[in-house]
């Protein structure tokens, strides 16, 4: 993704650069764990959350000396949070690579993500926020937790349009939140435009996760993996919380859930899914946040910058 | 020991019950990680860790205000290592009470850690810290973690007496270092003080491991477990790697790591040790750690505080 950003963002492309050197002098190797940290942290990823940062902070007087330690602790924290998924999911792969936790298990893995969570803060500590700053950031990470943990708690059950709305903002939609409007904050834009751009990051987080969702369903090789894997693991997704609107798909659904589940019973679920119109439903919410996000994208003051903003946008459409 | 407290340090004592409010007040109880965090915090512990800050705080000039956040989270943080300790043990209890791993899982465990690292960086932000004092922090928690995996990854090996030094300066000794010059900087205390407060919290730290591991194997029940439960996890405690100086011992105690471990070959192994005088070795190292925390104190502006400071050192008398 990085070279498709060289084209068309290259200012961005090349600040992207400078973030993966600044990365990679932030990981020393001298111990065990703090290669296995630098392994997985420079190991790729998209860097979606770090070019987020770093177009907020340019959509302002771009300040590389702070957007650079901000952008390296967030994505440093997500994939903190990444390597302590995998303890729990008990995933084999991740970034096709094999998943930490298969490889030295549970013990390495989990003090491996501690390890780069303390990391993130000295990066933060780098990045002089203020209190306040500081304080919504910690919350973020609070929101990851227990959205995560509300979706493992909650799996194998349908929930509700809202339940799956807050679980993905704190998963997914927060963090973007915060990578926007903290760039924002460092390039000193008019704190009515960090509030856009907070929300930006929200609609956009959103729009990804229920994208992915989609992806899951569509028997799409985008995501990588087979169709379906989301709701083997008890996990429902928006596809179907919608189709549930229909009682009989519901009960259906809920006797895959509470039963012993199979590859047949899978397709027949989701080509009945399919039927009830639910994926263009879907398709149809993330449409809507995408142009919620284009439109707060306009009220921006308008640069290169906002456009490097929109093109993240255009990158979810379905 | 907070009643303890109240007889010989009626100062701490009650700075103590207002950190059990402050405490009780950062941690909400609405989700379930909320509230398992919040059992876990408010469910008792020794408050040493808070209690060093506090003290640390009252050599200079007090300040409750910033010294309370701090004291909360630097306790917070190390309830959070533990409870990640407790799943990578597979510990059964914790505080006598069943492990939280036990009771929801490996899942909850880990999002319940993270989720208390996040609420100790919201305190942290309280505190109003440098970047100086941050950094450190951060990496003291670096050190826990890379601390932990050693003796994790070295366990069933004998230890030399400087890698087991500093692995417990990691585990045990930065910690107590970070609450008590912590503490310090936010009573801003003179900068030569406050460095004198991180050695001395270095090597109290040190000593509260010291005799953890001569509890251990003392055959006492102060500790609240049976005698050498740390040989039979593999892990190689003070005295028994100072009996590795004899090498049928040493030869002997490999033969036990590498080997079925039982009972009875622990028993002798432990009664062998006490013939070789590591006993009183150990706790002669732990007296000299001791007395040189006493110098140390000695050599801070004299008052209330300073004797408070002592009177923690002679907790830690064999």
């Amino acid at each position: 993704m990085n070279k498709q950003y060289a084209v068309s963002m290259p200012l961005l492309a090349q600040e992207l650069e400078l973030f993966e050197d600044y990365l990679e002098k932030s990981f020393p190797a001298d111990s065990y764990i703090e290669k296995t940290a630098r392994e997985l942290i420079t190991g790729g990823g998209k860097r979606l959350r770090p070019a987020l940062v770093i177009a907020s902070a340019m959509t302002g007087s771009y300040d590389r000396d702070r957007a650079l330690p901000l952008a390296a602790a967030i994505e440093t924290m997500h994939a903190a949070t990444l390597v302590h998924d995998d303890v729990i999911d008990g995933a084999e792969t991740r970034r096709d690579r094999p998943a930490l936790h298969t490889l030295s298990g549970n013990h390495v893995a989990v003090y491996t993500g501690d390890y780069m969570l303390a990391r993130s803060l000295r990066m933060l500590a780098a990045c002089k926020l203020p209190t306040e700053e500081m304080t919504r950031l910690a919350i973020v990470i609070e929101q990851i937790c227990t959205g995560d943990a509300s979706q493992y708690l909650g799996r194998s059950r349908i929930p509700g349009y809202r339940t799956y709305l807050r679980r993905i903002l704190g998963k997914t939609g927060m963090l973007f939140a915060a990578a926007c409007s903290g760039g924002g904050y460092i390039g000193q834009v008019e704190e009515k435009h960090q509030k856009k751009l907070w929300h930006f990051g929200l609609r956009l987080g959103a729009s990804f996760q229920i994208r992915d969702d989609l992806l899951d369903i569509e028997n799409d090789d985008r995501a990588g993996k087979p169709t379906g894997r989301d709701l083997m693991d008890g996990i429902v997704t928006l596809p179907l919380i919608l189709a549930s609107a229909n009682s009989e798909f519901r009960a259906e659904l809920e006797g895959f859930l509470g039963g012993e589940r199979d590859e047949v019973k899978l397709k027949d679920l989701i080509s009945w899914a399919r039927q009830t119109g639910s994926l263009q439903r879907s398709r149809k919410i993330l449409e809507d946040n995408l142009d919620r996000c284009r439109s707060i994208a306009a009220e921006l003051p308008q640069s290169d910058a906002t456009a490097y903003l929109l093109n993240f946008v255009d990158m979810l459409e379905a």
